[in-house]
């Protein structure tokens, strides 16, 4: 590719496919992070062609100071980013951002994917219109997956719908397994509907009904019932599937919880010389432990039911996180994840549109 | 009182009114765990008297086992208890239980308060019914306490209400700076209302409608704003309000996460004979991080919003526990905790009617 082609903002050579488009200018520390993560993620994925999209003169001195990322990366460029904080309406008016040409590049097939760390608001209402939403789903939804105490967990939805119907429940269930079995390898994931404990309150209709609908769908047998706020940690089951308000709540609280934790236990260790001797003796332990809940590994959160996959980095991560938001879309592009869902959908069709008139007709049985 | 009295069931000595009613034969440990309980109880709160609800014949040999507990009980016998897994609407037609001899003390006013470890939805269904919703109350919430990195912070709803409108959460408000004041000893406690993060979803209308009405309320200096779930821990505010439904998954989910890192944290100190000494060396401070967030020491869950102290004990507390719900309860009653909600609420009531009919109003200035 000549510098000229990329000056004149052409769409680079017609011919290639690239695995993944990465929005360069996304997230606190874009571009650096981004191109240091692209680094690091070289390594891991061999063959890996990434269409970097964004300002040239920011980007092509930074791709020279990591030659890994150079050699992978294509840039295409646009002088328009999205803040962070801008409203998602007016993100939408952006003709040319960085994140928008990474969402056209999936639409038009030139790329299998697209990782961006910048605004979420923006990026869900442009994933929505320009990759748009997969035929059969109703709504897409925001997956990630969480340390358990015995592997990890896929929850959603984690606030891309504040409210849900009990189809878009039974919809974000077939999304989470496919998820968990491109992505943390799962022959048979099974599924938890997250409800409350008390007994009164058990029977929320819309929980109810997707509950009725799982039992009765080819997901019956991976199908665990409901479970309650600690079955998330204790992996009771490996897909969590929730509303985006209690999603957002519950993974925010859970973070919040272990930080506590953290930082209580940074006290413990802190309180004189015998106690810092003790913490260099089980040092090694303690590292081993906080790999495991490093919340890098866990970045890369997915909005799950677009026509491709859109994988959304937290906006303050470091190299090491944007690289792990790089590997899930990367498993999600080499494991199907999506031909999973829509070969799942059509064996699903008939029952949720059954179980759809069987709820229409019910107020005219209960009055007649 | 002689035995005379208790095995002819009537209700005492007319004239004494008790500090709190407990329910001897609620809960997994009842009524071992109960009498226990109320033995470290009395040391905390001289002068205290309990009317102690249950089996006469498994009572008596037990209070002689702890004297502490019997210097301060006085039984009222019934046979009837009502079971752990028993449906609320069903626990509502056993006359005489345990339970409900409880409540009806605090209805008669012979007690200020009752706690039970029972059947949570039969506890919720009774106190409506026999205690009754406190006037100027819609519903009444469920609220307890939580560990933070900084103090405690009092969170409600936990699950008496899974769909909420705006003014219960404002009603949430009320109560819980109630709480903080009664339980935790604050003068002002902040007050924050959950919600999630990205900007798209923030105005989810009743979360609007509620943090409106409270920024023109007297609560106004001591409104902090919406709030995340990472901030529940990290202390931003003393009161976090928020649905039934949310609240209940938020709690579950904080607990589930700290019991991994404790379990994980077990892993590392057992990983070897060097862990090992380590472990011995920091651990008195680890003691103290687990007292700091022993479960027994945030027992007692109250529902709030109610003609008298109502306060639900863990089901499978001990003793330590239990003397914890004991605690509230009788903080509670002490720091005239009902007074309170009372005062503030003749000074929102005006406030509260007029924005309800803004709201109502609100359609025809949008027709108009």
């Amino acid at each position: 590719m000549s510098d000229r082609e990329i000056s004149e903002n052409s769409p680079v050579e017609q011919s290639e496919v690239f695995s993944l488009a990465v929005d360069g200018m996304g997230g606190d520390g874009a571009p650096d992070v981004v191109v240091a993560g692209l680094a690091i993620a070289a390594d891991r994925h061999p063959g890996m062609r990434v269409l970097l999209t964004g300002d040239e003169a920011c980007l092509r001195p930074l791709l020279a100071k990591y030659p890994k990322a150079e050699a992978i990366c294509t840039i295409w460029h646009t002088d328009a980013a999205i803040p962070m904080d801008m409203k998602p309406t007016a993100a939408l008016r952006v003709r040319q951002s960085s994140m928008r040409l990474g969402m056209d590049a999936v639409a038009s097939g030139r790329a299998k994917g697209v990782v961006s760390a910048g605004n979420s608001g923006a990026m869900l209402a442009l994933a929505k219109i320009v990759v748009k939403t997969m035929p059969g789903i109703s709504r897409p939804a925001m997956a990630a997956i969480s340390p358990t105490v015995k592997g990890d967990v896929v929850m959603l939805d984690l606030g891309a719908n504040v409210a849900c119907d009990w189809r878009n429940l039974v919809e974000f269930a077939v999304m989470g397994e496919a998820f968990a079995k491109a992505v943390l390898g799962l022959p048979a994931p099974r599924i938890g509907l997250l409800n409350i404990g008390s007994e009164e309150l058990k029977g929320d209709e819309k929980l109810r009904v997707a509950s009725e609908a799982l039992r009765e769908s080819p997901l019956a047998a991976q199908f665990h019932g409901f479970i309650e706020g600690h079955d998330i940690t204790a992996g009771t089951t490996d897909v969590v599937v929730t509303d985006g308000f209690t999603g957002n709540v519950a993974l925010k609280t859970g973070e919040g919880a272990l930080k506590m934790a953290s930082s209580l236990l940074r006290q413990v260790f802190n309180r004189g010389i015998i106690s810092k001797i003790g913490y260099l003796l089980v040092k090694p332990g303690l590292e081993r432990m906080k790999e495991w809940l490093d919340p890098r590994r866990y970045n890369g959160a997915v909005f799950v039911g677009l026509n491709g996959v859109v994988v959304k980095s937290h906006g303050g991560t470091d190299a090491e996180g944007f690289a792990a938001a790089v590997d899930v879309a990367m498993d999600m592009v080499t494991h199907g994840f999506n031909d999973s869902i829509r070969e799942r959908l059509t064996h699903m069709g008939a029952l949720l549109s059954r179980q759809q008139a069987a709820l229409e007709r019910e107020p005219e049985t209960t009055a007649s």
